[in-house]
């Protein structure tokens, strides 16, 4: 990044959010993302690498909260609680920005190519959980069924979090409905 | 369909799998498809709404065996039960075509943009035998739980069940799966 440009990666970030929620997602186009951010085209594709990136740039971090949440976890730690520990870490991080996190949901709501795309990096992430969840000796298998109902209790209570009436914070959520999925698969 | 185009639909499947086999997914046109299927692309398109759709063209059925599943089980079931009914009945309609099912996925996983659609075909099931399940008088947020639960242990169990050394058919996997999620769950 040059000294003349700070925080390019902030500011057309911002631009994108605007635009997608003024214009539509689809009639916004990376020249206009630049022009509002005031950079040129080509510093946009330094940061992302296209339209659709711009929303999914924070999942690298996402992923990364998670996984080191299992790495440091208590020696012992139950499966579960491995899986626990990362979607509430997880979540922690999205608690810290909620407005963005339902705006962007909003986006994400109106286009279908959003979805199959944030169904995607869920998808990563469960896989992602489930692998440092091996590397702490639980057999794979184990791992990736902890690591899938985790993954989708983390989507359940974010769609619980961004509710109007929700007063809970979203990693509040992710315990209650974990424990709510206890039970159910308790009672049979 | 008229009567000089027996089973177009058929033809149409099975001469797309073996292109896509033969020359990869990207690189076969819908008019090499239909050619090799004998029929006009007037008629592809009569079927399908472009080639990757040739690939997803059972999701309907799919999703109607797993509601068909929740709406007639017994009464009284547990929320879980039922989600366990929805996932076991579209194991079995699967179980139909093991070889089909291998192909396709290996179709699948060679594609990041038939991936991202697989994954949106599973958000589909699973919200679908949600809204069975809370159909059946479960509350909204138990019924998405349990649901989502269900449906990562399908996807996990399809994997183990079309390895090769797997003997135990996919509604079994699935039924062994769920029991083990549950053990999962139940420790910590």
């Amino acid at each position: 990044m040059s000294r003349w440009e700070p925080d390019a990666r902030g500011r057309l970030t911002q631009a994108a959010f605007t635009l997608y929620a003024e214009r539509g997602y689809e009639q916004t186009t990376v020249t206009e993302i630049a022009e509002s951010a005031g950079v040129t085209e080509r510093t946009f594709f330094r940061y992302f690498a296209d339209k659709r990136e711009v929303l999914f740039n924070g999942s690298a971090e996402l992923i990364d909260m998670a996984v080191r949440a299992v790495e440091s976890a208590p020696a012992g730690s139950a499966p579960i609680d491995l899986v626990g520990a990362a979607v509430e870490a997880a979540a922690a991080l999205l608690q810290l920005r909620r407005e963005h996190a339902r705006a962007r949901q909003a986006l994400i709501d109106a286009n279908p190519s959003l979805q199959e795309r944030e169904l995607f990096k869920m998808a990563t992430l469960s896989a992602a959980v489930a692998d440092a969840v091996a590397a702490r000796g639980v057999p794979p298998v184990a791992a990736t069924l902890a690591a899938g109902a985790g993954t989708s209790v983390f989507s359940a209570a974010f769609a619980r979090w961004i509710a109007d009436d929700e007063t809970r914070d979203y990693p509040a959520v992710v315990r209650d409905s974990m424990q709510e999925l206890r039970q159910l698969m308790a009672a049979s």
